[in-house]
């Protein structure tokens, strides 16, 4: 399907992308790039990649895909750095958690060949990181996001997607600002919300006898308060916008509830707890329908 | 240890108590008594129970040890029902999920006879309910927390904490206001915020674009938003004052976030990510280190 794949990043999502275009057969030669030449190794030691470069010209020689796998703060410079070197029939993708940032700094770096690069996200992930972390079926049966540009050939869209449906993953096609909307709301919040309740009672008086009864109910509540603060200060940035309406709006939720406590309104409590019960069960047997078994992705 | 013990409300709580003390051989005769006749014949036939009564009469005559395993709204009509056939060496004890408030229900329903009832709560739980969900070992290696009052016999508190270590919990200490202070920060304003988010997203007009992008971060997030809304209805308001104080005090600390975010301060959004994360880790390894393996309850 590929002759040539680059991988910018090694870790876990760049790393598990490679692995599943290996056991789909999906690339011939599969080259890491990046400034680590430590995870480089470990890449190359493990059989993530064949080869290994930390220079953007000698890996991109007759590149067909490149996929940008870094800290969404960094796509600008790795774009930049990476442009003089691309061949016109390279297409560029990257697994960036927001969008619209992503696309500008693209627009900056590749100006009129911005139509190489296709925009992606794939939704998955692992609480690990590094190349030890990655995984040949970690975007098995999970969503991959692409939000292409007016300038992209359907055909380049077309080859990311199928890069990706050999990983294992399902396409799904958003707007850039309407996926960093989603986003905003059903994964970025909940993490700010989860560092600041952490962070609340870290900063207490009698923090200690707090988390000695702290529980499995705070554990999950909390497990993505365990995740990268500099990844998520990136994130949080590059989607101000959006992630500022949903804040907003939540706040003016716990406003509302706060009133209905202080008037003791178990009613109103009741209702409000009821129809988050009621939603959440219903999204739950929607994920539980929609997850078919797949055949095994080796052997193919 | 104990010849009768009779247990009101023979569902995921009670129901684990009784098989607890059954497996550890601490209890002659269990006697189920609730109003839902249904729980009782099914708790007799999984054996969870000896017995099953509708009567407080005859199911206290004799008995050693009361649980009132009910939401804790019920708990004063519960004792006061039990109230008039208490034998002087009875003892009572419950296992709500809020304490002052049990306290103040039990000087009112007990009156002079006070110091029969020993508060407890023991700290485990399932995300399913009723008799089929009880297991002898649901507070193996758990915490279970007594706010003993200063009427009770130091001979009560100890026989109740001996019943609850037949069972495998950790026995802790707190004065019923500290247990409700406590909780309201690490259980009860968790799921307030929980709800809060689910319920806030069900409503907006795109809820179900946001739904289908909801990954396992959200889903472990918004997970206790799956708990049954009579029983935190009833724990938000049993715990009203001390859950408002942490309401309050996490309002405050996401307004200062949110300042932060619309000035683009990524090094004071970092400095709370970083500081919740490491206090997580913290947290995660102290359990870690407390959860010894304990020899299997069985075949003592």
């Amino acid at each position: 399907m590929f002759d040539k794949v680059v991988i910018v990043g090694v870790g876990l999502i760049g790393g598990s992308f490679a692995l599943g275009l290996k056991a789909a057969r999906a690339a011939g030669h599969i080259v890491g790039l990046e400034r680590s030449s430590a995870a480089l190794a470990r890449a190359r030691e493990l059989g993530i990649v064949d080869a290994v470069s930390t220079s953007a010209q000698a890996a991109l020689r007759g590149a067909d895909l490149v996929l940008v796998a870094a800290p969404v703060a960094q796509t600008g410079a790795i774009l930049a750095n990476l442009t003089p070197w691309l061949e016109p029939h390279t297409i560029v993708t990257d697994a960036g958690s927001t969008k619209a940032d992503v696309v500008r700094a693209a627009r900056a770096a590749l100006g009129e060949r911005v139509g190489q690069f296709v925009p992606g996200h794939p939704i998955a992930g692992r609480e690990t990181n590094g190349p030890d972390a990655a995984l040949p079926d970690l975007y098995r049966g999970k969503k991959a996001v692409l939000t292409p540009l007016p300038e992209n050939p359907a055909q380049s869209v077309e080859r990311v997607a199928a890069a990706w449906r050999a990983c294992g993953a399902i396409i799904h096609r958003l707007d850039p600002a309407e996926h960093d909307r989603v986003f905003a709301a059903v994964s970025h919040l909940p993490h700010l919300l989860a560092y600041a309740l952490v962070d609340d009672i870290a900063r207490k008086p009698h923090a200690d006898l707090l988390f000695q009864y702290a529980a499995s109910g705070f554990r999950d509540f909390t497990r993505i308060a365990g995740s990268s603060p500099e990844m998520w200060r990136d994130i949080s940035l590059a989607n101000r916008a959006a992630l500022l309406g949903e804040l907003d709006a939540y706040l003016a939720q716990l406003h509302g509830l706060r009133a209905r406590l202080a008037a003791a309104d178990g009613t109103a409590l009741e209702s409000v707890y009821a129809n988050a019960q009621h939603a959440r069960r219903a999204w739950i047997e929607a994920i539980e329908a929609a997850e078919q078994p797949l055949p095994p992705i080796s052997g193919k």
